[in-house]
């Protein structure tokens, strides 16, 4: 009965709705909460279509959380790791300044600490997305921006967490300028940044 | 009837054996659940008591937040700004890799994603620790090891954040090398730091 489903082409057609439905869901009830039932009756597709393609919550929260264009955005080549670094730390800045898809972060943060199934999801979820952000290492070390031997993963973790801790822990004390100082801060270690960037002390 | 308690002088007799109920049960049963009733009766103080000097959870938890010991520790002045960053790197990791500790923070932060109260606590405790570490940037600026622009806020919740990603996101994906790693990267920036450190490459 259930069909193995391939990728972003595979799943049924109403696809894009049985994921956002899945996301808003997680977001306002939470992970415990989170039923197919609940899902089909509030994308409208019937409940033994979404079993059809996922056998379980868990199976549905992965591809909505990997598929769904709600969490997802395009890194563009700026020709620079910094340039690339800040079009990174200003997209997950955005994502987390927009409250509806701040509100299924949190539910899937919240719901990581609480279930072992909602962490595995979100670190799946997270190496996903670093997959994705590869090229831009990528493209840096063939530059000579970065050495081989530099770890991409701490980079991320320390990006990510610092916004983490100012958006969603200490919320509405963000200065325009934080993706900036901290990019800044990231390439060039906190002892040079502030002088290196040559802006007048704050 | 209520009487302000002072600092951490202040309180009833047994302060320490309050705070830790208050802690262990904002651990185990979350914010929602915790209530002065249960405090109570986890810590066999008499509950008249205890709205004696805490008229509210939220007044009896920043207390235990900033006062328990199970939270605190003391930082050494080690001589340089790298050896201060590594012993508060290393003190957090070693709290959040206590299990008992984590379940703790791990309820806080769940609770200030959901709880405006919390929240307001969580930021408290977070600026009071901060203020407590303020020696270690002051005396950095004075032997000239960070530049008096440097923003103190944006290193700790970088080190922090990343710490909180790796640890309760990402759990056992630690490496020995981690709080050095991250640290020589906040330092030297993450175009030097691979290479700088002179280590062999991983």
């Amino acid at each position: 009965m259930t069909r193995k489903h391939e990728g972003e082409a595979g799943g049924p057609r109403r696809r894009a709705e049985i994921f956002t439905a899945t996301l808003d869901m997680l977001g306002s009830l939470g992970y415990d909460s989170l039923t197919i039932e609940g899902v089909a009756q509030h994308s409208g597709v019937n409940k033994t279509t979404i079993y059809r393609w996922w056998s379980s919550k868990s199976e549905l929260l992965r591809d909505a959380l990997l598929h769904s264009h709600m969490l997802r955005f395009e890194l563009p080549d700026t020709g620079s790791l910094r340039g690339d670094l800040t079009e990174l730390a200003e997209r997950v800045q955005a994502l987390l300044d927009d409250e509806h898809r701040r509100t299924i972060v949190e539910a899937a943060l919240v719901g990581a600490v609480r279930h072992q199934a909602m962490r595995e999801l979100v670190v799946s979820f997270l190496d996903d997305r670093f997959g994705r952000h590869q090229p831009v290492f990528e493209r840096a070390m063939a530059r000579g921006d970065l050495p081989h031997d530099a770890d991409p993963a701490l980079l991320v973790d320390a990006m990510a967490g610092a916004l983490w801790m100012r958006v969603l822990v200490r919320r509405g004390d963000v200065a325009d300028t934080y993706t900036r100082d901290l990019v800044d801060m990231l390439m060039d270690g906190v002892q040079k940044s502030a002088t290196l960037s040559g802006r007048p002390a704050r």
